[in-house]
């Protein structure tokens, strides 16, 4: 780990930047359970987590693939859609799910249950500091999920806004810019290596929050110990103690 | 008043569009407050309530400047910065006020007091609907206002996302895009008749909220008398209960 800074390091901090999808809320329990109740209903054949893992593989290159110019910009929505299309092919389940399945399994990922630390780091950190979130979830997406899953922000900030999907540096220093804030005023939470890189090369601040089940049983998540940050945590409370809240 | 929709008519309405300056929140005595305080520092004599108000007067104008092209893109913060040292000018008190004052003074408009129903009639509101604010005002301003107004709203939308100001038609069309609502689904709140008139040309439902005091005691507020609507209530509490929340 080469989480260095003391927290005088951060007294020029005003915003918490909290990524959401696997820092904020448990994405592959929830969409497993849905994905399971969907395939139920016509008694398609599938491990749910299996599938979710295999579809939240084609996340970072759908991302990828739009902030290169590859492909057009398209909110998280229609990223996830063109995925799922794309992996009931490859299970060759296609004819099991039609148009309302499809649509249904789009929207799995508008509610999802927050880890249970979330909502009372969340309150503290709000005492204290503005804290958004920053996500490359779409606008109508976070407004759902956030509202659904009872967690209030003083603002959302979705990549749809910037049309540039984190880990892309614009997607960092746009919402800072839209704050009215210099990057080093912003500290970034998240769980993923790749996204605490990117905001550290856009200058902001980064706090490394540890969800090891974010993956389910089977595969690792990312670790503090592999990501150079500011800070590390193990919860959202953890993280407003040691920022004083 | 052309007031005419039955609640049946809004049933397909899933989102409330609040707006803010004047709506939500009493601009005139809170920003009137500290025009007091500031010249107070110097001494500079200027009657508080006027001088809010010629300043005031110079909003539409200037938002239909940038609406219009012929000035460019400038935020809130921005055009009420242009504003004063105009205004400052023509009282011939330019001198009084240093740039730490008029920053000051552009920042009295990140920190009014909610008029005295509207949180309450949010929370009934939230209950059923997802209320989000729509307002001219920058992301930063909004974020700094809702926050120390003590106002949760499920998601803030800012002309600055757009780079369009209300009542310009791309304003509203673009809120209930990013929600990916239709503009029949999005019903707007707002104390003034140019706002309700853009948002009905753009084809979204319209509720009037009547604030008499807006305007101060010389001065008089739109009315829904005068307004073509929807709906109108005398306060958000009213609005919630005759939509059923």
């Amino acid at each position: 780990m080469s989480a260095s800074a003391t927290t005088a390091d951060l007294a020029e901090v005003s915003v918490i930047a909290l990524d959401i999808f696997g820092t904020a809320v448990d994405w592959r329990t929830s969409v497993s359970e849905q994905v399971a109740q969907i395939a139920g209903r016509t008694n398609t054949e599938l491990s749910p987590g299996r599938f979710t893992d295999e579809w939240r593989d084609r996340y970072l290159p759908a991302l990828e693939a739009v902030n290169s110019g590859t492909q057009p910009w398209r909110t998280l929505d229609a990223l996830h859609r063109e995925a799922l299309d794309d992996l009931l092919d490859a299970y060759d389940v296609g004819d099991d799910f039609d148009e309302t399945a499809r649509r249904d399994l789009v929207l799995a990922w508008h509610r999802l249950t927050p880890w249970p630390d979330v909502a009372d780091g969340l309150a503290r950190l709000r005492r204290r500091y503005t804290v958004v979130a920053l996500s490359n979830g779409g606008v109508a997406l976070l407004t759902h999920l956030l509202k659904d899953a009872g967690l209030p922000f003083d603002c959302l900030l979705s990549a749809e806004i910037w049309q540039a999907y984190k880990p892309q540096g614009q997607a960092y220093r746009a919402a800072a810019e839209l704050l009215a804030i210099r990057p080093e005023q912003m500290l970034m939470v998240a769980a993923h290596t790749w996204d605490i890189d990117g905001a550290r090369r856009a200058r902001l601040r980064t706090a490394f929050l540890e969800r090891p089940q974010e993956k389910g049983p089977n595969r690792t998540a990312d670790r503090a110990a592999d990501t150079t940050c500011d800070l590390a945590a193990s919860s959202l409370t953890e993280l407003a103690h040691v920022l004083g809240c």
